[in-house]
């Protein structure tokens, strides 16, 4: 299907406004058409029940149609297609960076060069926008099954590379019909995991009576703004595409005009030098491979493991995979702070090894404190004791959500955004901005990493619904 | 210097909507203050003579700190810095693209991993934003000085890793003072010859009694844009910083929304499978190695070549160094057409190896006609032969300019605007937008590639100013 893009013969606006008001309706709208907002986990935990599924470790040797490649010793599939695990080496002339204390490192990493589809299909219901999730089990979800877009795909499971079941409602994003897209944007992922991969987010309306299952369900932005609330409820790919959506900006303005917030950016990007390099799996450095796991010499970071799987509503009834573990809850924050009565959240230019390019935007915090528990309190990363001693009082929002469960197994961080105990000047690399510019730079991608993404679609939801402010 | 980017305590407008009003008044002008703009040619003739160059060619044997390295054969800087030519080899899936007819091959290319500044200082004069444009000589301009931007300087460059002198006016720019920036963007350069480059656009303001020198000369936009038309007088980079500036949209609208217009981007660089690998450069296929170039083995696309500069007022005052030499003067066109009453040129989302993802937007044809010459006309590139078979009643503006004379010998290329013979439907990978749009996205680095920001700037400048509309 090709959607014709061509000439009613006239010129249209250039902003399409009346998106950002039907967003707000939709996020001040908490009863939705579907069901009540506190009916979703009851539904959710059914839709676990209804469909028995199994997730057990497996030793790499049990892994079916994955194998260890000769030569480069990468784990790949035999179709070349879906991910690999290869070997990056990152040297960075001026850091530590990452999750992690060393300023040359090693490490496995995954590599996922297909650009898959995040698409939430939405509809007016009784003048109000809703939003069709999916009860979507992933094998690495510490419960199974989360709130997922209406669509998550990989090229290979749409063109139907694993010979599963066609994906559901893919035609409507597959292409989208350019007069009904909201969103449209090629985002990053976890810079610390992945090599490089982006995925499509996607947010397209219709008129349509869309078939339903049971596993699907409309629901306003109201109704999940107070789903965000919920522990591992809202997948990490509902929330990178949620996080897109285009709301107004309400206020009078912000500490750093547009233009000065992408010269300090430009600045951040131009002053790291980064080497990112892939190498072969069997050459990374410091860790070692066993039956069932590849980790590191000091048990610190992630290991990689395989699983066997067995479901009854995915694409494919069983399969086996390898997944991403690590080692310990991780924390991404974003201090707070009201500057001229706007409230601001300090930015930090993080930088990644599998960036496409060099920085993105991520929270104040953003890591695994596990993983620097044995280091001198120098060592540690800035803030990082702020957002963990903070009182009950300063904290804004808080709840734990899980990475994405097709490659993560049980990745969860705890999610908060902290009201800074004072206004202070930003060190290098750190600067306060407005949700509402960080909304603005998501319509491109790589500006705002995926930990970012989560926490602006949950302050962005909070703040538009009236219930609970931030 | 490190500026202090905090708080006055207060919010300010995102938008800077008084940079627009500047740039249309400047653009209005057409008398600057320090010279008539017909007498800018014979400044730089004096420039030309005032400092006596010799450019030629050496066998690279008589390069000096240059080397092919041990084990890869790439031509690399003794420090370790500059840029080395190193081989790259792309696979498309979906090809032909790039600047040829195959859809896998090896070729030379530029690694310059260090973000350089390209800086224009600007000034109000008289109430009208003037630009310090500098004439300056670089080995592989055809006419050897050029106007540039103010600044021009590598890394290498200003933190004097050769040894040359400072770079003039470096500190407005290293960093900006963030209250007067009014462009600061990384915008790549050509993905067909460099992989990943990217340069610092920039254009920041000043009160400052500026020193002057003989090679630098304030002009208002409106003089500028007169230079345009004259061949091989602004250089690349002045001409992609210049492109970079926030004129106003005065249209109505467009075709299509920017929503729509981000979503047809999207789709494009998701559709598109290409896997560019840098590999050394005696791996290069095709490519045979002689002593003093190495070249394709068809005579084809370029030359790698030395050249030994003698020159006086550069930051150095001899050197030897690789340049790069095409076979043939290259195309660059827009097909434009009113839509609505509003203009839009037809962009090419063009796939190149050396882009950091996939696609960036390119004029509608972009090639070097040579390299096509000997195929039959279906495997031609689209659009080709309407533009150069296009009578002089419909080409709307044309000039030759040349890229970049710090890494290319005389690479030369017509760029045009050619009025389409009608309205019509758009092929895949090419979209009607306007001028305006792509303005827009020149704030945003990878939209908008090299060539096509020459020809916006030529188009901004041109219909910006009253004397000679586009």
């Amino acid at each position: 299907m090709q959607h014709c893009l061509v000439p009613p013969g006239t010129v249209r606006p250039r902003d399409d406004h009346d998106h950002a008001d039907r967003i707000a309706l939709s996020a001040a709208t908490t009863e939705g058409v579907q069901m009540r907002t506190e009916d979703v986990r009851t539904w959710i935990a059914e839709r676990r029940e209804a469909n028995v599924f199994h997730v057990e470790h497996i030793p790499f040797a049990a892994l079916d149609q994955w194998r260890f490649e000769g030569g480069t010793g990468n784990l790949v599939h035999s179709s070349g297609r879906f991910f690999a695990i290869e070997g990056l080496h990152v040297v960075e002339q001026d850091g530590p960076h990452g999750d992690g204390p060393y300023r040359e490192w090693w490490q496995p990493v995954i590599k996922q060069p297909e650009v898959g589809i995040l698409g939430i299909l939405a509809k007016e219901f009784d003048g109000v926008l809703h939003f069709l999730m999916q009860a979507k089990m992933e094998p690495g979800n510490p419960n199974l099954v989360q709130l997922s877009p209406t669509v998550q795909a990989t090229r290979s499971n749409y063109t139907k590379a694993h010979g599963g079941t066609n994906v559901k409602l893919i035609e409507y994003f597959a292409p989208p019909d350019p007069d009904r897209v909201i969103v449209d944007v090629l985002q990053a992922e976890q810079g610390s995991w992945f090599f490089r991969k982006s995925n499509r987010n996607m947010i397209v309306e219709t008129d349509d009576d869309v078939p339903m299952w049971d596993d699907f369900c409309w629901l306003t932005l109201g109704q999940i703004a107070e789903l965000m609330y919920e522990d591992e409820t809202i997948n990490m790919n509902a929330r990178s595409v949620l996080s897109c959506l285009p709301y107004h900006d309400e206020a009078p303005g912000a500490l750093l005009s547009d233009v000065q917030l992408l010269s300090w950016f430009t600045n951040e990007r131009s002053r790291h030098d980064v080497r990112a390099t892939r190498i072969p799996l069997k050459d990374v450095t410091g860790w070692k491979q066993g039956v069932e796991a590849i980790e590191h010499e000091d048990g610190l970071y992630f290991k990689v493991l395989a699983v066997a799987v067995k479901g009854s509503n995915r694409e494919k009834i069983s399969w086996t995979q390898p997944l991403l573990e690590s080692v310990g809850l991780g924390v991404a924050a974003f201090l707070m702070r009201e500057i001229g009565g706007v409230p601001h959240v300090l930015v930090h230019a993080r930088v990644d090894g599998g960036f496409v390019d060099t920085v993105e935007l991520a929270p104040t915090v953003q890591c695994t404190p596990r993983n620097y528990a044995h280091l001198p309190a120098e060592s540690r990363p800035p803030f990082l004791d702020d957002v963990l001693n903070a009182p009950p009082s300063r904290i804004r929002y808080e709840a734990i959500h899980s990475e994405e469960g097709g490659r993560f197994l049980n990745v969860r961080a705890r999610y908060l955004a902290v009201e800074a105990e004072d206004m202070f000047d930003p060190p290098p690399g750190y600067a306060w901005v407005t949700p509402a510019q960080l909304t603005a730079l998501t319509r491109h991608g790589h500006y705002v990493n995926v930990e970012a993404r989560t926490l602006l679609a949950c302050l962005n939801a909070a703040s538009a619904q009236p219930r609970r402010g931030v």
